[in-house]
Formats: C-alpha cells, structure tokens, sequence
C-alpha cells in the first residue's frame, strides 16, 4: 500500500518499547521533514554503538569499551561495589549521581519459577570481587520485589566469610517498586540511609 | 557520566516525537539486550529511506521513487485528485483503503500570520494539474478548522474556471462519537447536514 522502505522502517520503529505504529509514523515523518539533520546523526550513533557494544569482563555494564567507564575511572571508590539486577538499575544509581563506588550486574534475579539459580547470575564471581583486599562493602541495591530480596540474602549469605560489610539500600524504596521508575530523589535518599543486613 | 557513544544514541533517539530522555533510554537498553537482531535491521532501514527519500514531483508526497507509488499506480483512478495538507493525511487516508484516485500533497495551509500565500503552496500547479482532460473531480480533504477552510475556498475559487468537480469530505457526527460529547459546531452541521434513511 505504502512506500515499501518506508514501511519497513515504520515496522523497525515501532519494535522498540513505547513505539506503536502510530507513533513510529509521526516519528518517521518527522525523520522525513528533517532529513538533512537528523537521518545522519541517528544512523551514526547507531551504528557506533551496535559496532563498540560489549559488555564489561569485570562488572557486567553494557558500554562500548571493556571495561566500562565506571571501572575504567580511577577517581571512583574500588572499595565498594554496588550489586544491581539490570544496567537500567546501573544507569538509574549514576542518574543520582550520589553513589562513587564500583558496580556488579546481576543480569538478572533469582528464580525458581524461571530456573535462574546462583549459577546463572555468576554470584561466584561477585563473591570472588568482594573477596580482594580492596573491597570493604556490598551495597545490595535489589528491588523491593519478593525476587530482589531473596537474591539480596542469598547474596549476603554468599559474602558471610568475606571480610566486607553487606548493606542494602533503605527503606524508601516503595514496596513492590522498581528500581528503574523510581525518582532520583528518592532513591539517593534511599542510597545514603543504607544499612546492614 | 555514562558511556559517550551511549548517551549521544539516547540523545539521537529521544528527538523523536512521543519519546522522551526516559523512553529513549529505554529503548536503547531494548537494543542493546536485542544488539544481534535489532541493529542491523533499523540501521538498514533508516539508510535505506534517508539516502533514496524523495518528493514525487508530481504530487508532493515522499518517498523512495519519483513517481510515488500512488503516482506510478495504473490501476488507481487518474480522473479524481485528492487535496491533502501534509503528508500525514495522505497516510491516514491510504489507510481507509476507502480512496483509489490520486493526490495533491499541499505541503501547509494558508496561513496570513506564519505569511504563507497560494503561492507558497504551489497553488498553480495544483490549478494546471486540474485542467488536465482525464481530470473530473478535485476533493478537498482539509482540516475542518480555520486555516484549513481558508484554504478550502481558495483553492475552490482558483478551480472554477477549469471544468471540474470540486468536492470536500463531509461533516458530521465522527463514527463511534457519542453525541452528548460532540461540540455544538459539529452537532449543529450534522443536523443540517441530515439525508435520508
């Protein structure tokens, strides 16, 4: 019915998360209207982040160098490491700008519906960074969810013979909230009340 | 903060109309978590419309080929053209499938404060498209507002002397729409715009 490049573009778009159809064409109409600027930058910024994607051999962060810019930066804190589920929970902590430490990604939580074990979200590695000399924190920053938590203590059950204190962040967090939504204020609130577990 | 070419992807993404910083940074972790499948296939698409985007020179609509697809369709009726403002309209009447005949992308409306004239429309070459034999009826598919109607009766009065029908969609209650929510306007030229049963 369409222009067929024009389509398959619209249908590409309208993959990603909050795009429909509807929405993927106004925004290809607007790519469109504006072809001298905007096809170019979008197109490059693209391709310059499927090419350098890879994800950090010592935290789990997606960047386009390993390791990442947090543990590639010397000014950051090596003595604690914060513990997230997902590199949206990552990029939601450095939003706030309130926590100078190392991170680890999960990559996931634990489950047993999903058959997600220790194994799968390699907590053995975590427990050998936690281990090194350095490291005299766990911050376990899980969402409040039945899944985060029960990760969390498994996770400060793993570290009980490692020299660190294991915190987790304060209550603040809404109960049955995630990570991702929650406003800046909020959450750095809840960074700074941590406590031990 | 965050990963340079990650963040200028993000900022890339969220120019787009309908996502903003949130959504974009959603969207881009959507890509990243999909880098195998989802790159590729957008970038492909996005060169391939920004590096064969044209205008039909014919029409005015845009797309990958001049004539455009409609332009280039024998099957569809030469004998009506359809005027639209933009092409965004010319989509959503594609998308009745109601319409076989041709278009006329005028590309704005008239409009004495932003200083747009007939001329600026490229109203003769709408009025020379028209007098063209095979051509019997003109329709003007315009915004019911102001500006729209404007130019509805501008470009009827441009048309008289070419030997044409000139035609515009009809008003009434929208298909759906609950009368006790429809504005006066629209119920009142409903009302005299009634036809029998």
């Amino acid at each position: 019915m369409q222009d067929a490049a024009i389509d398959r573009l619209i249908q590409q778009l309208s993959k990603l998360p909050g795009l429909g159809p509807r929405s993927a064409r106004r925004a290809v109409l607007h790519l469109i209207k504006r072809r001298d600027t905007m096809f170019n930058p979008l197109i490059r910024a693209l391709e310059e982040v499927a090419e350098g994607i890879t994800t950090c051999s010592t935290c789990g962060n997606v960047g386009t160098h390993d390791p990442c810019h947090v543990c590639a930066d010397a000014r950051r804190n090596p003595s604690i490491i914060c513990v997230v589920e997902d590199v949206a929970d990552l990029w939601a902590l450095e939003r706030t700008a309130a926590y100078r430490g190392r991170y680890h990604v999960l990559g996931g939580l634990l489950s047993a519906i999903d058959g997600i074990g220790p194994d799968e979200l390699g907590m053995s590695k975590l427990a050998e960074r936690a281990a090194a000399d350095e490291v005299t924190e766990v911050i376990l920053a899980l969402s409040a969810t039945v899944d985060g938590q029960t990760t969390a203590h498994v996770i400060a059950d793993k570290l009980e013979d490692a020299d660190v204190k294991v915190t987790a962040l304060a209550h603040g967090v809404p109960v049955g909230g995630e990570l991702d939504y929650l406003d800046e204020g909020t959450l750095s609130t809840a960074l700074n009340a941590r406590r031990g577990v």
